[in-house]
């Protein structure tokens, strides 16, 4: 029990195979199941798709970005019009990140109060703080939201890196103040922290330390795949993950390329979000089973096959390579959608199979096929 | 019978009020109802939406433009692909146009043999005549091909108009010794003739009969909503409709506004197309009972309900104007589909009330409740 009171999310591990866990995190909404990849809703909206196409692509929990929302159509907007369910039309599981990452992107003025910035849609001048993070993010009601975190890109050097994990520190024991109140009166949203330290593991260890001290429902591991090879995110993950505690869910925001996805999950991770395939099909490049195929290529002109033979996705079972090539040549919007649907559907069938893999004790095997044919 | 055999196509009438007409329509693949809307997917695709979505919602026909597909991806391989139907996942009715219309705003050289046009895509040198644009609709392989017409935008002068009524009647009567062979090879694609002849009634009569002596499966009326004001349109319409025989189907080419397509209706018009319901869409602007609706209006910022109170499409019943207005505002691409999945609902569903209409005698309350409020 931490400084929020009771946690209101639990995770309920199933199955492992390693340190990899399969099982389902149950909260005030619901339940889903675990490993879960998290289509990114950057608007309130995963780009070219509806919330009924989420459904049936059978998504379980959607990621919103505060730092867009907030700007437009603005979080009392969302809040007046039902929260990002009421809004999306989305029955199943939000995450909203804190706006942080967008907003270190921006390269804002950060003290300790927080990072004044300037909105990328109107030019106006905005103030986030870890307090304002969390009003915001209650404003748009989604089932988890995330601390107010600073970020560095990588490389940084080690002072800011060591800058980054005291203010994040810092921040996330203001967050935790600030929610509190909506806790003790009965709130069911889950707020997580997020562990930085770039690829330093003592720090990643340290910023872990820290960051359950203060007793979250959840954690997230923020600033990596920010520009550091994959040899040195590992070890850093591994840091950080062997100082979080068992029972809570592990989030390692921002990487979802189906090898970072595979390897983490082998070392612990439950949750991850990346807008890799989605933004991949919206540039045509698929994602299959051989690898990724690049849809524009000429070879497919007239290739009357589906996208990947062995996918069992709506695109797959109705339309060829050369159509959806041809509508990607010729412009039509339709396309994206197209693409769209099937990489998600590709990347949620390849995290059910990881599932599947860790009860059957044979998660090696997926780690060795993923490996084989993407980079 | 006319110069191409036994005709391929039968149309059933069910049901009239006055001029106006409902029956259905009989080919080679099934049956469509009538008066039929039929969405223009000008690349194979209409625009924003799959053929999935145009199954569920409810649409019958769909019209390909064989100017854009002779280009891309070019007639062979869609036939190589098992024509339009195999190579859009469609297995509803599809209407081709002759590429004329497209051809002619290009203003290209035109002398009897055909029109020479250069490419839109690249710039590149094509012939378009009689012969060769059933030969590219074979192989496109729809239902029903059009005849290349010749369709001067108005207003023109009267001998532009009178030597279009000319060139289009010498141009039928070679598509049709071009189609024959195919049909008396047992096919059992359709091909339409077309009415031209400005705003001229005698004109517009005299190409009625001169195209109906050729003996064609139906007869489009071409050349209208080209530049003209409606109290133009109509007699005009009205004076090609008079010589034309009541057991062919009768298409409208390029009308399907609201108040275009019920007038058209009321005086005996079967088959209509056009962009404007997918257009508006694409732009923001919805059909609805009350007129159209600029989503764009700050009025739509807050406001929780559907589209339009009275419509039972998917997208009325789950997401609310404002939430469609943020889409559009941050120009999300899922808006395209979902306000087009509205448009398209909303006309194919006003075609319906005026099916139910005619059976009821009571087309009239229908007129007058479209001239109400739409322009």
């Amino acid at each position: 029990m931490g400084g929020l009171g009771d946690p209101v999310v639990r995770i309920d591990v199933e199955a492992s195979d390693g340190a990899a866990r399969a099982g389902r995190v149950h909260t005030a909404r619901g339940s889903f199941a675990t490993p879960c990849f998290m289509p990114v809703g950057t608007r309130a909206a995963v780009r070219a798709l509806s919330s009924a196409d989420l459904e049936a692509l059978g998504a379980e929990v959607v990621l919103a970005n505060t730092y867009h929302l907030m700007l437009r159509p603005g979080a009392d907007v969302v809040a007046e019009l039902g929260h990002l369910h009421g809004f999306m039309g989305w029955d199943g599981h939000v995450l909203t990140d804190s706006g942080g990452y967008q907003v270190f992107s921006l390269d804002p003025k950060v003290d300790d109060h927080g990072a004044t910035f300037r909105s990328t849609y109107d030019g106006s001048t905005h103030v986030l703080t870890p307090e304002g993070a969390v009003r915001v993010q209650q404003l748009l009601g989604a089932d988890i939201q995330m601390v107010l975190d600073v970020c560095p890109s990588l490389p940084s050097p080690p002072e800011v890196v060591r800058q980054a994990v005291e203010r994040t520190a810092a921040w996330a024991a203001r967050a935790v103040e600030a929610h509190r109140p909506s806790r003790e009166a009965g709130g069911t949203q889950a707020l997580f922290g997020i562990v930085q330290g770039g690829v330093d593991a003592t720090l990643r260890a340290e910023s872990a330390q820290r960051t359950v001290a203060l007793g979250f429902d959840g954690y997230g591991i923020g600033g990596l795949s920010v520009g550091e090879p994959r040899h040195e995110l590992l070890p850093a993950l591994e840091a950080a993950l062997a100082e979080l505690p068992p029972d809570r869910p592990r989030y390692l925001m921002g990487v979802g390329d189906p090898v970072g996805l595979v390897e983490a999950v082998a070392r612990g991770v439950d949750l991850f979000d990346c807008v890799l395939p989605t933004r991949l099909a919206r540039h045509g490049t698929i994602l299959t089973g051989a690898g990724r195929l690049n849809l524009r290529n000429a070879v497919h002109a007239r290739d009357p096959g589906p996208l990947d033979p062995d996918c069992t996705c709506t695109v797959c079972a109705r339309w060829s390579r050369a159509y959806l090539r041809h509508l990607l040549m010729v412009q039509e919007p339709s396309v994206l959608r197209l693409a769209t649907l099937h990489n998600v559907h590709w990347i949620l069938r390849l995290v059910e199979r990881v599932r599947c893999a860790i009860g059957d004790g044979d998660l090696a095997r997926v780690r060795a096929e993923v490996a084989a044919v993407y980079p």
